[in-house]
């Protein structure tokens, strides 16, 4: 675990998308706390838990050799004096590629120790203008 | 807005569930803070913003005279003073129809004068077993 200390959540959220623009492994592992509760939604996938899992799949896709831009928009913060959750729009561009795609992100940031670090990230595709007539969602059925 | 007490975080989640279940739009309504930053992402849907925003779409659901069995599995807490953060997996089954649908929710409460209500509900699809043949998520240039 790396002893680098984020002094407020927004730092660990900072550090958290610098290093998935960079694709910086290392500066990853220093953002999540080190604990068997973490937990990881990517777009469209399974909830990952505990560091180990979590951090295993950063390294892949990390290590993809894919550069990542990513512009976040929309941020609405609800804080606490030990957890700060962010809402976030991560509008993401791959390099080679065309249009931004948004993502919506809920991320939590825990007070430990001396400092912040991330405990849950959930990500999830938002829907793009072409399918979206309205504003329901495309699977009412599950809420 | 509801002058329902919610003692724990604990209690408005069993209420949400219920309310969802029974297709109860006032019980709904007492379960979610009062507040333009309170937010909801439906399974594949955008991010709604604000009590007004969140609840109409929740009247619109509740409405559509759909009945479902929700079974909540795979829980996390995370647990502050102020904030609490509850990670979930819901096990969704609409009367008449076949197998349960899963659906990762991080739910976000508040503790809000004398008791607790929901602030943030992001709600995404787990993939099937017959679509993941890894663990790897299916996007993972969107990481």
């Amino acid at each position: 675990m790396s002893d680098k200390i984020f002094p407020t959540a927004q730092d660990a959220e900072a550090a958290f998308y610098d290093a998935l623009e960079r694709g910086d492994y290392p500066a990853m592992v220093a953002v999540w706390a080190e604990d068997e509760e973490v937990l990881c939604v990517h777009p469209g996938g399974p909830r990952l838990r505990g560091t180990e899992e979590v951090l295993g799949q950063w390294k892949r896709i990390l290590g993809n050799g894919q550069r990542l831009k990513v512009r976040i928009t929309h941020q609405v913060v609800i804080a606490g004096p030990m957890i700060a959750v962010h809402s976030v729009q991560e509008n993401i561009t791959v390099e080679g590629q065309g249009a931004a795609q948004p993502v919506m992100a809920t991320n939590v940031y825990q007070r430990l120790g001396a400092g912040w670090r991330m405990v849950v990230h959930h990500a999830s595709p938002v829907p793009q203008p072409a399918r979206t007539e309205s504003r329901a969602p495309r699977s009412a059925t599950l809420h």
